[in-house]
């Protein structure tokens, strides 16, 4: 049994995620490398200590430079939050070690693309955390359309809804300010649904959207961790940076339509990560809330029974159905984390590059950006322009 | 073009359900015969005239006997309160008129089958209102299991669930007394339940059910109509004389194993009548407040992409859809009465007996009553021992 | 009683749609202006006569400009196919005739904006078929909206998916012939989805759209009426020359972001008219393939019992409820048109101006008009400019 | 941080969802007893050293009495098949430590009272595997009873339905032999139902049931392991001696009636553990295959906005939210053990008796025999006889 030796960086809510999937691994998927939880880097040391304890990594630090220094890791994983993404990368590559890295890849695509060199250069594995396309329901989808069950494909509308600031009182977190977040629900959300739409449908060509930051001020939290704050710094408010909701339209290369949608001010939609699929032979329907279900249609069916099938994507033809219950038993969210854990094994043993990568996260980026210009200069921008 | 000239007594609810039929049917149904509606007959004669003017009828009367004297009608109509069916059916029987009956044919077995025994003795047509049949997804269904699509049937259960008098303070209506209506959810709901079970499934032979009154004792009304009653009697209560819900057990002469529950005290269903069927082969799902869908499953789909499949049946190949509109645009309640009146003049055309007829009344008394007996002396009845 | 006298110009799907609209309203809405069927005109002899005798109109012609010069005629109805709708609703107002003409109004703005002219000149009542207003849960929508209890709105975004030309096969009907209809999805689905967003959030400001025609020709038709068409011409093609597929972003006066898709290649989808709109105290949820059901969340409920509920408005305190059946009890597709019936006699008993009506009409063609110059000219493009 | 050291018994499909549920505690409930996994026991010595290397387990073994020998563990995990439950039990409550035992506790009523005796005189905590309790959504269900919020209990009606044996060529596995398993669908199934009925609707106190084998004869497998089995023994076939299918009709302490099936054979469904709840304030529906849906309806709910409303499980108010993760991100199937597994920590730090425990396994077992009890005498059957 060979390991892989993994020093993390971050311990937030995707610390949590990708410690857990590490953590799982190697019970249910036995004959994979077993990742070795070796160091936790966190910025707060009573918080990574705590962390470290309770994850179950082996060492903790608050350095994380210490981290590259040292010859006994192979692997750095990156969830800390998105403006030090890039440092890290970069100098971990040049450290020859291995790298994953949360979604998004940087706060800007030139960023995006010096990390995408970086490791390239120094020639080492790298994937990015689009952990969506690891649901077995989406592997589903994206198996029909390969085998050619959908056909050619028209439409492609995704929509990325939750609610977490409809209340203005909700106070001004990290993912609400520029400098730090880079993005709100354009970058957060709209990020996977691209990510999505690449993987599904392939390249897109052109876009135009269009944005709005519905709440310009909230209070300003004396203390935040993670999605939650807490208190608020004397009743003083600050300028929301980013956007509230982000919706564009876009053509793929394939002459495939899209429709993209994100926003947090979905009253009543806690995390709806959806998308639906059209072509010529056939449909399909996701809902991230209802994750282990596809609703799939097929133009050839009789014609007397025809309609959305309810397919669970528990039964066992479908991907790492052997390594989890029955057929019928939910699987959850932290699940899309362990599969994406198994491909980053699975490449490593197999000295291939895994899949996303750095060069789906620059993709994302790319696409991200050109939305954000169509949106400034108020026009359909050309994806190859960036 | 021929017609068929109708009587009809009762102008309340089902009264207005069924003009309606007579009234719609030349007009989807252009080549079969036409209903005229000749005369409308109810004891109150200011209700019924006002019936009369809205319905469309040519003319009204509030004696009933009256209409068997007619000449120039046809068929007589009965959807008058349940205790006065079996004197009219076989009056009109013997006046050598078609019957069309509301269900339950009668209060008791014995009644309806003396009813049966008119009808046929007459040699005069005769069916019964067990509308829900004509719901395209229903026969849909039907044709399913008729074809072998759904294999050897293992199980059959259905309930439909109201809730119009969860409320203690709900007046004491006709329909919860057991001289006029018979019987309670049992008689109203069950009813339906039990003919939906002979028309897919097949004859039952034994049967085990509870029953219970939720609510003993209900203000007085002191006016009532239809479904609804207004103002109390000076605050006096009455008795509640039948059941608010019955649930039993049965046996099909196919080997398939049953299960039906009717109940007013099913909070948050206004309608809820529904039914599943589980096959060898495959599998279907019924709910009345979505009509228009059945859910259908075969076991020999695909293995990746098995799954319940939502068909509409609004699609052309489904039952009426030619006289409606074009696929995905639904139609109500009101549909299920017509389609009845269309079978109803198909047969007379073809000189056969409509389906359902009395038989099925009868047969669905039957099982009513058995019922009824395996709760009164707790055990298994068979159906032949009624 | 009053009357309302009729002449009806077309007989084939909407012709059907009307006609049935005035046969019912007076059975269900007995203490309304009985609409009085008195002609209906058609260009094919044969068929206007078959129309007449099946739907019930006194009368038929086949000369339309018979019907201004009666003087026993209150209304001209407009149901004929679109390219002559101007023509006729100019000539008809200009005789002193109450208007109710189908949408859309014309094949372009600046005709529909003569027609709204000539009916304001002529000091007639005009309406426009814009049915789906009057599906109950939708007017449940419009009165949480107005009522305040979704708060401010957010979002809007709506579909209408159907799939009946998704077979390259399918012939080249008039519906896909811009001389005779104008446009494609986006006039004939969209216009709807326009509509129904002025009716519930308002005004739009700007707009930005593309489309597509996936099948760029199909085969002629030699023969072809209301939706279907039959046979081809010797395997002869021609060009499909109107959209396929249709999609915007849109900009409301307050503040919501609007996005549209109308599509006749979404696989699967028989006719799924949908909507929805997330406010600051809630949202809502509608498709008319269950149109009996609101989806509504609000966000004051109770926090651990929070969630979208599904709603049936055929509950009594629903709009029209009272005139139909029990509660729980479905209606369908042909009910919109009766209750669009209701409106447009009660307008005329109250001396008011039905609504939906011409300036509705006009306001939904500037928006497709919009549309399409910002497809043409790949810009946003501001409603204020056409 | 103290720890709780474990011996467990078994090693499969329980087996499993067992050892992650302590794997993954103390890393999503930090602050709880830590449970130690100190060594796991099987029969065959290769798969249970496989497992334990997999699962976690220090060390392994073939001999369950050598556990009871030790004194390093305070808790015995039984999941072995259920024939051993008992013996187990019961020595390993005289050897005084606790017990964890999977459902059905025993083969017997009898025998299950035997082990509750067992481990009520050596005073040590037990517990039994109603896993299904601690689904969040569960949780809420009684939570709303609990608060009154639902009134008064009218009806309930549960089924698990489950299609894994529907084809006759499968496999003769041990789960379809009655000296192995003790019961088919009955036992396997139909004791969650009952359980959850305790849970929350309370005590029943008569039943009433039929059962069917609709398979007599199956395929006898050459080898077989969990609910999978593979081969066939030169195609010879035996017994098949548990049911298929069970139905029942209850009646509970409170008033309420219940309806229960249980079924191997409902087409198209992998595991449909589904429950219904009328009372007279309102209504809630659950099903596994949505485990984190929870549909709740309220009589008190403003009258134009009645509905079920979905709501989700995994917002903050709900059981468990806290460790897991953010609104809307579902969790599965292997959580109600995890969760099982913090209410075990929970009660043996507090010195209580966990819930469920053998005294609710007692009460289920009593429920499975007269449910049995009254199918071989075809009658109703009093709780209180057994």
């Amino acid at each position: 049994m060979e390991t892989l030796k993994i020093g993390m960086i971050g311990y937030k809510f995707m610390g949590k995620a990708h410690s857990h999937a590490y953590r799982d691994l190697p019970m249910f998927f036995p004959t994979h490398i077993r990742p070795q939880m070796k160091v936790i880097c966190g910025r707060n040391e009573e918080g990574v200590a705590q962390a470290a304890s309770q994850f179950g990594w082996e060492e903790y630090t608050t350095n994380w430079e210490d981290l590259l220094k040292r010859n006994d890791l192979d692997l750095i994983d990156i969830n800390a939050p998105s403006d030090v993404h890039k440092d890290i990368a970069i100098k971990a590559a040049k450290a020859g070690k291995h790298v994953f890295c949360e979604k998004p890849l940087a706060l800007t695509l030139k960023d995006s693309r010096e990390m995408l060199e970086a490791v390239e250069l120094a020639d080492v594995k790298h994937m990015i955390g689009f952990n969506y396309r690891f649901a077995p329901a989406v592997m589903l989808a994206k198996k029909l359309i390969d085998e050619g069950r959908l056909g050619d494909i028209y439409h492609f509308r995704a929509w990325f809804l939750q609610d977490w600031i409809v209340n203005p009182e909700f106070p001004l977190v990290w993912r609400l300010q520029k400098d730090i977040a880079g993005s709100g629900a354009h970058g957060d959300l709209g990020a996977h649904l691209i990510d999505l739409a690449h993987y599904l449908i392939g390249e897109i060509t052109e876009v135009i959207g269009m944005n709005e930051t519905f709440i310009k001020e909230r209070p300003l939290p004396s203390n935040m961790t993670g999605l939650s704050a807490t208190g608020n710094l004397d009743g003083q408010k600050g300028a929301v940076t980013v956007d509230d909701a982000t919706l564009f339209l876009a053509r793929f290369r394939n002459g495939a339509l899209g429709s993209f949608e994100s926003t947090r001010f979905a009253t009543g939609h806690r995390s709806t990560n959806s998308f639906e699929i059209n072509g010529s032979k056939g449909s399909v329907i996701f809902d991230f809330e209802r994750m282990n279900e596809l609703s799939v249609y097929f133009v050839d069916d009789q014609d007397d029974v025809q309609g959305f099938r309810r397919v669970l994507a528990t039964d066992p033809p479908h991907a790492y159905s052997d390594a989890w219950w029955p057929a019928g038993h939910p699987i959850g969210y932290e699940h899309t984390f362990i599969h994406s854990a198994v491909e980053l094994m699975e490449a490593i043993r197999e000295d291939r590059l895994p899949v996303p990568n750095f060069y789906d996260g620059v993709n994302c980026q790319q696409v991200l950006e050109a939305v954000d210009l169509s949106i400034n200069e108020r026009r359909w921008v050309q994806i190859s322009e960036l």
